[in-house]
């Protein structure tokens, strides 16, 4: 479900850089951030096995099985490979191998349909062609095209064209004198707030009957260049598959917030449930909207509105007149998370966590298998370098999730199901979803662990340019006119719309996600398969190799590393940047006194400066003498995420604990977001409330970069 | 064949404003410039006097006959319509009533055909469809569609889509391996440099064999609105006719450059003439271009050069083969000029003359015949003026040019005709060519006449807004998210185009000129009709009459100023502006010392505003007692303008004497132009030569306000 690009744009639009890695002490160009020298050097020896162990043969075999056939979360194919899952890990050496299952909502579409009425008789395909060059394309019978969660019925109204569905949108068209209540909206998927399930929300607040999204050719398809089966964007028929779950209110099964949806857990009915959304919604190609499109009287649509269709965009309403009738079933269906460890030799319980979703709207070639051959290829990997001696201090658990394209519902309730373990031990989530759309490197993660990213990126050579990972974006982002702030490898503007979530915003636990991108214009459709894969996004399976390396390293430097490499004054900076960002919002400077909570975290960055300075005198001149000497200062560095869960959550979403991150809408980040949405609501006292709860937070991480400081082995 | 919007939008682009119209004393808000008050009162009576005249019905009855048939320059009807224009000026009272014949250049096509060879076979209508609700469109036939003096040719050729057929654009084709020479190149009519001659003169130098324009949807189509019938902008199949004569090389007809095209003067062979064209080129809409443009293979063409047809655009060459036929007579035909004067009462030898173009290449109903009927009603007001007790101190000549759309051939024929008289006694030409597209006031002149300008439209109220003219456009500007420095009333970057340009680079006299303008995309097409205006353009005629006020009122200051109303101060700081965009072309600073001619400029202006506080002071105290107390100053500041031309011209264009201005490519506006083409070419000899010829025009004029100076009665 990731769409990292969106994010990363919306990001650089949003903040652009303040963080500069080479402010941090843990940021030396040179160094393995966390490791002695003596230490970096036994890691990179590791490292470089791994990097012998890589093979792009063993990938394109994992990826072939993957995308052989469709595997939508609760089918029978997606529960083989499960079970395929399962059997490479203890081929591969893994420990601890296990696959679970969680019983949740995942509705199956019975019937969906889209007619005009009027003015001329139509129904619409709600299919995509075959090309006979695409076995996949060509032969498969992929399933009624639906949205998951799409609510069920029988309406018939007249059309309006509603650009994307934002509130902006609504706001235009009603001060055109067009109400929206009543009438069926059409859609395109677009920036920002590209989240078809915020559209969803949006059109049921404003009373809107019916929903149908469609892709305009101006942003996946021919305006952007060539379609397939000739190129990487999405063909005339191609469909936006995806779920409109409310997964920005609360995520993971419906029934079960905040429980895991294990036997014996009660669940709550469907009209309790938050998430779940009252509104019919079909995603539709543009050549099914076309004749919608065209017949649409009204005002003209503002220019901004107007797509690649060959005609002027209206925005009716009528007089196209259009039936849309969904029947969705009310399954409760199995889905398997599947799990297995590399056991840590020093500290077991210490958890760094691998993990990727399994499940696809049709093959999902890029999205997720290029992330989950990536999972099974990094599985053997490390697996073979545990046996050949290079097991880990800490333990790797690899995780293939499942339901993430419904309401990230596998990794939701695994997180659910550990929490207390997760809170105890988990060093860092690393999440890998579609690992490879193109060769364009994109990463976001807390900004704790921005050096440690940027030392992974120097030390992994692009399959392309031959040039470091580092080097080659920065020689990309230079290039690039739309980059015009001093841009950052690593986005810490953190959404969500994977899989880290529940680490993240639940459990408190540090998170970065990876990906190689490009362009990528058949997302959720039948094309996203094998022959797109092979022929556009990752021919010779170069990238989704490079993806192992880059996550292996990762992984392995956050388990071997003598003390946590947390950048936390760099983490500081940021805060700092997220708090003069809400200035930004009407009328803040006259309500909020910021100075407080900026001069806190002013102290929070000059503790954290003054610890990493003598943590990394520390590492330059003691060799380690003893496993555990720097234990207590770690059990301190792991606790500093964690400081910022608050137990009620922010205001109106209880399950979305951490005071420094939330979805805005899925795909969009949110920071500060307790005080954020009470200045946009101009509601000052709650913003002053939430201020307060972030001040303290800021203090007591403070009190933590002190007191770590007295634990930093003098001699 | 004028296009403000372009030139405006290029010029706002370029340099912004510099120049403040509350910089000058001549442009004191609250002032007629260059009268005294008391005679400013007399003044404001007689404007009064006209504006009781106005009458939109008038107006409107000329219009309706105007644009009741096709005619074309050299067409049974437009010399039909120049009777009409005769009649009128007779009947109105005009004096020194003349209708002149020249004889020039002007072939009519034979036959004009494009086929389509391969991959498909497939012949292009090359005819705009009928609709029933518009009589012009549905019941006329109005020949065949073709792009005046277009070579006579049949070649056959795979097919390249060169874009807008730029220098850049050739470039870029060539950087990929595809060669122009020898291909058929389609390109799209767009900005910038969007003049079609333009478009032929690179096409053939770089070997291309014939050139197919069209009009893109998403440049004058659909993507910016409705199409007519519905809507003011351009339906499939409409076609943008008009002349690719090199017109920026030598205007006129070719085979008399320099001199009149009367009885007597020896004609040069047409393969001698520099602005005729030696490439086949054809005009052709979106809808018979999309077949050409899908069969194209090669590279995807870039981003920028994507249109609004609904598939990718590539850019060959090939497998679309193309065969065109073009054959023209070689036609020289009767064009005719109707002048008429209202003469002066006090010097009658002095001329303020007001032109617009008769000739349309249809019915041509915003170009130009929104600017005839505004001339003959302009006509009727100020000849029932000079009955009623306002006859002009000076003389008002009315001009009705023709085959303006061929090479400006009626008044660059004219102005060469009676070059004498005009380069002694002509004090501004101002002109209107399509007069009214739409409601928006877009003027351009020499930055001499701004603060007049400005107080015209000061004294106009907008009929829309209810608004004066000024205060409209500035509203309207400062909510357009376009502009971005803040911008001028008046455009004093001067390309060509329409006809002043004889006025204005081959005689030095002052010159204006003025529109309304709105969303208009039918240049050129049949559409341009009665139907349009009325529906889109100008329902009511408002603006079109409207443009009798501004340009009554503005003829009226220039004709009954005591002063001439030149603000030589700001025309300094504009030629400043001027120097200083030179350092825009690389090495300029290294190369070429701007310094003197800076001081230069700089020294002009200090004695010009010094010479106006002078004139202000004056007027403003000293009422006047004489009609001619002013004449030997007025003598002086009637020779400003005429000192920057120079007898040998600019540097390969020899007609073009003017050393402030050129055009770059027709419609776009080079100033400097004979420093600035010698700059771009890296010619710092010839770049130096022409920066003294300019810095001794500097002192010249400087000198001249010294005398003028002298000249202002001092009690």
């Amino acid at each position: 479900m990731s769409r990292c690009m969106i994010v990363t744009l919306l990001a650089s639009m949003l903040v652009g850089g303040h963080v500069n890695a080479s402010d941090s002490a843990v940021g030396r160009d040179d160094a393995v951030p966390g490791f002695s020298p003596q230490a970096a050097s036994t890691q990179l020896k590791t490292e470089e096995a791994l990097f012998d162990l890589l093979d792009a043969k063993s990938t394109a075999r994992h990826f072939r099985y993957l995308t052989e056939e469709p595997h939508q979360a609760g089918s029978e194919r997606n529960r083989r490979l499960a079970e395929y899952t399962r059997d490479r890990f203890l081929e591969y050496g893994l420990e601890d191998v296990q696959l679970l299952e969680y019983e949740v909502l995942l509705p199956f579409p019975v019937e969906v349909k889209v007619w005009m009425l009027e003015p001329v008789a139509y129904q619409a395909s709600l299919q995509e062609d075959g090309y006979e060059v695409d076995k996949d394309s060509w032969s498969s019978d992929v399933g009624p095209v639906y949205l998951g969660m799409s609510a069920s019925g029988d309406v018939t109204a007249d059309v309006i064209y509603a650009n994307s569905g934002n509130p902006a949108d609504y706001d235009w068209l009603l001060s055109q004198g067009i109400d929206p209540k009543g009438k069926i909206a059409i859609v395109r998927y677009s920036m920002p707030y590209s989240y078809r399930g915020f559209k969803a929300w949006e059109a049921q607040k404003r009373g809107v009957k019916a929903l149908l999204i469609y892709s305009d050719p101006a942003e996946d398809g021919y305006r952007k260049g060539e379609v397939f089966p000739n190129g990487p964007w999405g063909p005339e028929s191609h469909i936006q598959r995806g779920a409109i779950t409310y997964a920005f209110i609360v995520p993971g099964d419906p029934l079960t917030p905040g429980r895991p949806s294990i036997e014996g857990e009660t669940r709550i009915k469907e009209d309790e449930a938050t998430s779940i959304p009252n509104i019919i919604a079909v995603p539709m190609s543009w050549r099914d909207a076309k004749p919608i499109l065209e017949n649409l009287g009204g005002p003209v649509a503002p220019h901004s509105w107007q797509g690649g269709l060959p005609f002027t965009y209206h925005t009716g309403a009528g007089p196209a007149k259009v039936r849309v009738k969904v029947e969705m079933d009310d399954g409760r269906r199995s889905i398997q998370v599947v799990t297995g460890t590399i056991r840590g030799s020093e500290e077991p319980e210490k958890l760094v966590i691998l993990g990727n979703h399994r499940d696809a709207w049709v093959y999902g070639a890029v999205d997720p298998s290029s992330g989950s051959a990536t999972l099974l290829e990094t599985a053997r990997v490390l697996g073979e370098l545990a046996r050949s001696g290079h097991r880990p201090r800490r333990t790797l658990v690899l995780a293939s999730w499942d339901a993430e394209e419904w309401h990230l519902t596998g990794s939701t309730e695994w997180g659910e199901h550990f929490a207390d373990e997760l809170g105890k031990n988990a060093i860092a989530y690393l999440n890998v979803d579609s690992s490879t759309s193109g060769p364009d490197l994109a990463v976001s993660a807390v900004a704790s662990l921005n050096p440690l990213l940027e030392s992974v990126a120097r030390d992994v050579i692009d399959p392309n340019t031959r040039r470091n990972l580092f080097e080659t974006w920065r020689r990309r982002t230079e290039a690039d006119p739309r980059q015009s702030s001093p841009a950052r490898l690593v986005d810490n503007d953190l959404g969500s719309g994977s899989d880290y979530t529940v680490f993240l915003n639940f459990l408190g636990t540090p998170i970065a996600s990876l990906s190689f991108d490009g362009p990528y214009g058949v997302y959720h459709s039948q094309y996203d398969n094998f022959y797109w894969m092979t022929h556009f996004g990752d021919p010779g399976f170069r990238y989704m190799t490079a993806m192992v390396e880059v996550w292996g390293r990762l992984a392995l430097r956050l388990a071997n590393a003598e003390i946590y490499p947390f950048d936390y004054s760099g983490y500081a900076t940021t805060v700092q940047a997220f708090l003069d960002s809400l200035t930004d919002i009407p009328d803040v400077e006259q309500k909020l006194d910021l100075t407080v909570a900026s001069n806190a975290v002013e102290a929070w960055r000059q503790e954290a400066a003054r610890l990493q300075l003598l943590v990394s005198q520390t590492l330059d001149k003691n060799p380690p003498t003893s496993p555990d000497r720097f234990s207590e200062l770690n059990q301190i560095l792991l606790r500093v995420e964690r400081q910022f869960l608050h137990p009620e959550g922010i205001p109106g979403r209880p399950w979305f604990k951490h005071l420094l991150y939330a979805p805005r809408y899925t795909y969009a980040a949110m920071s500060l977001p307790g005080v954020r949405e009470a200045a946009e609501a101009q509601d000052w006292e709650l913003a002053s409330q939430q201020l307060e709860l972030l001040i303290e937070r800021f203090e007591r991480v403070a009190e933590l970069m002190r007191q770590a400081q007295t634990l930093v082995p003098a001699e």
